[in-house]
């Protein structure tokens, strides 16, 4: 029988290894970031399994349904249930429950209508070049990029490790903050998947009634093409990244309208193609 | 209209950008990966759209169809052609059409069927649990891992560096690199995403028909569990990282009794779960 759960996980687990250093061999126990199937059921249907760490999955879900177009604004979710489930012998996963309202839900079973019979892979299932969404969402100018201070990045740069404690117990998790426009990191969290850690930031923001226009996303990791789309789809003004950025990335980024920052460190960015 | 090439992209492109160094701001050029959407078409039909470096896309395709069960063997697919569009204003994108045996069109056929109304999203547009795959194969055991030379991982670690032009170039690419049993790399790809890296190795290693089961992968990326399931799926022995693995990279690993060793560097490296 399985063991059902509706606490967090504690995001690692102990293993047992064995470190070789210069052929000299030690048993040891180390800490591992915890990689779960989670599946995404809307209205009682399976739609998605996504590869994530067990913990914050309320705010991933609600990140995931937004930045991925399955419902509009935050409030199209009117329930949430969460269920880890380990029976200590086949491997753990995860369900979250949505109840989204009839038209996000009727909008998501026309789409799986006219997609009918994909078995699509890649980016997020999407099967052909025409089906593709190369053409993001201008974000607003709200002028939040105009009172950004002047030393905001490289607070952020500077900050951001204090919040990665998963990634110290374990040496390999990604990890997305929300900075406001004084660099101060606000919200943190970590996934092994990148694209995860943002859901579950732009998640806790709308859970929280935060403005996503009004600051900010710091991300431990490279900038690729979905992690500036997700950010433009909740109109968020300004992506920074401690790696280096894709061709894509750049594209979208300039036809959003959204400032692309890289290569962020505690004294030095790089900008890309700024309008 | 479209300008088509056939040719490979450089994987590499520069872009304009703005350094800023302690408040100091200088205009230089950079050099940028190249990551462009590429949509695989078996027998004439679109079933997936990576995200992907436009290089190398013909072992590229080879790979990712041996990797996700869509043909068993390398003599499945009887043509393989690559095209680049890329007419200067629209995103570029690149098609690679496959012709595979009627018996892996219709067994790609049967699963869309089977699957019919999916818009599946996270691990190759699976929609629930039970439709993972979790119960890898068995790697065979044909005496490489005896054969290892002891210093075999710290030699690959020390090579890997020399193969990888495109992250020298860009700051920001994954390796894949196949080492035989003394550590020397044999091949390495590159690509935006760790997983097409991957795939183009091992779409490389079967067109050159070398042995996938007589030596060692080497990523320059952490071990997740699609890594250790593609290697699995073509008999690869052993998986070598050089960031950390996560929980059900180590699980899917032990079961299907492929060596995972994570944190390789030139003196030391980390082994889970060895049975």
């Amino acid at each position: 029988m399985n063991q059902i759960e509706t606490e967090d996980q504690p995001g690692y687990v102990e293993r047992q290894v064995r470190r070789n250093r210069r052929g000299e061999i030690a048993a040891a126990s180390d800490n591992v970031g915890q990689e779960w199937p989670v599946a995404l059921v809307y209205n009682g249907i399976s739609h998605a399994v996504m590869m994530c760490t067990p913990r914050d999955l309320e705010a991933f879900a609600v990140g995931f349904s937004l930045t991925e177009g399955i419902v509009e604004r935050g409030s199209d979710i009117h329930d949430i249930e969460v269920y880890y489930r380990d029976d200590g012998h086949a491997l753990p996963h995860a369900e979250v429950h949505l109840q989204v309202v009839q038209q996000a839900f009727a909008s998501l079973k026309d789409k799986r209508r006219a997609l009918a019979g994909r078995t699509g892979c890649g980016v997020c299932g999407i099967e052909s070049i025409d089906l593709l969404d190369l053409q993001p969402e201008r974000v607003p100018d709200t002028g939040f990029l105009a009172r950004l201070a002047p030393d905001a990045i490289e607070r952020a740069a500077r900050e951001l490790p204090e919040h990665q404690r998963l990634t110290k117990l374990t040496g390999g998790l990604h990890a997305a903050a929300w900075c406001d426009e004084s660099g101060a990191v606000r919200f943190a969290f970590e996934d092994v998947g990148r694209h995860n850690a943002l859901d579950k930031l732009i998640g806790q923001l709308v859970l929280q009634r935060v403005d996503t226009t009004q600051g900010f996303v710091f991300l431990s990791s490279r900038a690729s093409y979905e992690l500036v789309r997700k950010s433009a789809r909740v109109g968020v003004p300004m992506v920074v990244t401690i790696s280096a950025p894709t061709s894509l990335a750049i594209s979208i980024a300039k036809q959003a309208g959204l400032r692309l920052v890289s290569f962020a460190r505690e004294s030095s960015f790089v900008e890309y193609d700024v309008e």
